[in-house]
């Protein structure tokens, strides 16, 4: 899938940084600890040449190796990665927030930053609770099958939309009507849904991350009026109109008190703009 | 500094690997956003050497370009370092933890592991108050002059203490005393000090990181009796010594939760054991 680059010679060692990221690329919160030959299998990468990148990673501590020969995320990544980064600027400046609404409602709480047409999430308090919160810190989810997504998507640029439809109709296995057509339904569709959040001030879904439950999101608002994260809570399906405007209303005053912070800038410089190519 | 490596004939791309983390490594909460000269004279490379290596961060996503052009850190970055990362199921095995004794107390609460003889702050709830909190995420401390760190070498093979004097001494300016004498007297004086954590079960340094500030922090224990983490609040200096106590018996009791919380799996194999070479 990546270049091959020119390794010798070098000129640019594109292609080894590409192969660097792939081997990263195979860990997620399910796949924490890795022998190489999966390395090597889920990159799809020559085995030699996942032993050789696993190698210089584990030298510099990028990765980690445990008694059992198996390979770790290393803390050295983390490090370097987390320190000075906006994301984690953003993140120090909402945890509070998401405190204050985790504590009051007992419910997931999640926040999350829209990168691609997708939802990147950024922070979440797990809590003691039967319903399932699909949300995974630096994971990534549909930011049209979650009301985070949503609600970000109601207050960013249209690629950022155009994208999201895209990579929903990619998933499809095959599209029940013509292509352009597809995309023209859900784009219909999509545009609909996002006129309802902007109506309302919040996203919301019923039933669609598990049957049990629904998710309750509203936007953090940077320049423009363009949405710089959201943050939302994960409710019984089965919750009251009263109870779900209740929450947003809460969702709403904190996401308020979350951009406040940003623009005092306690965020580290996290507001980026959102991405506008595409 | 680092090897210059051999990046012709793609025998080893371990000099580039090196200089990717140079200039990755400049970046800190203080330092956030730079220019490419900036980062050339902090990275201590070339200045076109510079420009490819973020250039191909960049392009990568490792590193985003603001609209100044100014280099940060990329949300590609976060994701990869993140996601699947044993230091961040760690951190969320702690984060109920964290909430509980921030809500209780009102102070800022840290949360810190071990690494190379110094204190790597894992995550940290910041309250609303006048006194200071040094400890910044992802960030490292001194390991002889924290609360965080004292709980943890009085629990950590002897290796981590040696490691932490040799880097205290490093920063001394000129030993006074002959070098070997510096570190046997540096050595009496934290064996004597950790005896007191052990026999305590917990760390306390008044005025250590700031004069009005003190320090109190319980060891997460793990296999063996070795410490895994440690968590710890900034409390007034002049907190009274009944206090004191109340603070160590509270982080003593979600420290020993923390650990069950690790036990049971929930950290998604965060506990890789403490570096022991050296």
């Amino acid at each position: 899938m990546a270049a091959a680059g020119t390794e010798a010679g070098g000129a640019r060692d594109d292609g080894y940084l590409a192969r660097v990221i792939r081997v990263l690329e195979v860990f997620d919160s399910e796949l924490t600890a890795l022998k190489v030959s999966a390395i090597a299998g889920a990159a799809e990468l020559p085995l030699p040449t996942a032993y050789r990148i696993v190698g210089d990673l584990v030298s510099h501590g990028l990765l980690g190796r445990d008694v059992d020969g198996r390979i770790r995320l290393g803390s050295r990544l983390w490090e370097l990665a987390n320190r000075g980064s906006p994301l984690e600027g953003l993140r120090e400046a909402a945890r509070s927030e998401l405190i204050s609404v985790h504590t009051a409602t007992g419910f997931h709480t999640n926040f999350a930053v829209l990168r691609e047409g997708t939802v990147l999430v950024v922070d979440r308090i797990v809590a003691d609770t039967d319903l399932r919160n699909r949300s995974i810190t630096a994971a990534r989810m549909s930011a049209l099958r979650s009301s985070l997504g949503l609600a970000m998507l109601a207050h960013a640029p249209y690629a950022q939309l155009r994208l999201a439809i895209a990579l929903e109709l990619a998933e499809l296995p095959e599209p029940s009507v013509g292509e352009r057509d597809a995309f023209a339904v859900a784009e219909e569709s999509a545009k609909r849904e996002l006129d309802g959040v902007r109506r309302r001030g919040y996203a919301a879904q019923r039933g669609q991350q598990d049957t049990n439950t629904m998710g309750v999101a509203a936007p953090v608002l940077g320049e423009r009026g363009l949405a710089v994260a959201s943050i939302g809570v994960i409710m019984p399906v089965d919750t009251t109109h009263a109870a779900e405007l209740a929450a947003a209303e809460r969702l709403r005053h904190v996401a308020g008190r979350i951009a406040d912070r940003i623009d005092q800038g306690q965020a580290g410089g996290a507001v980026s703009r959102p991405a506008t190519r595409g």
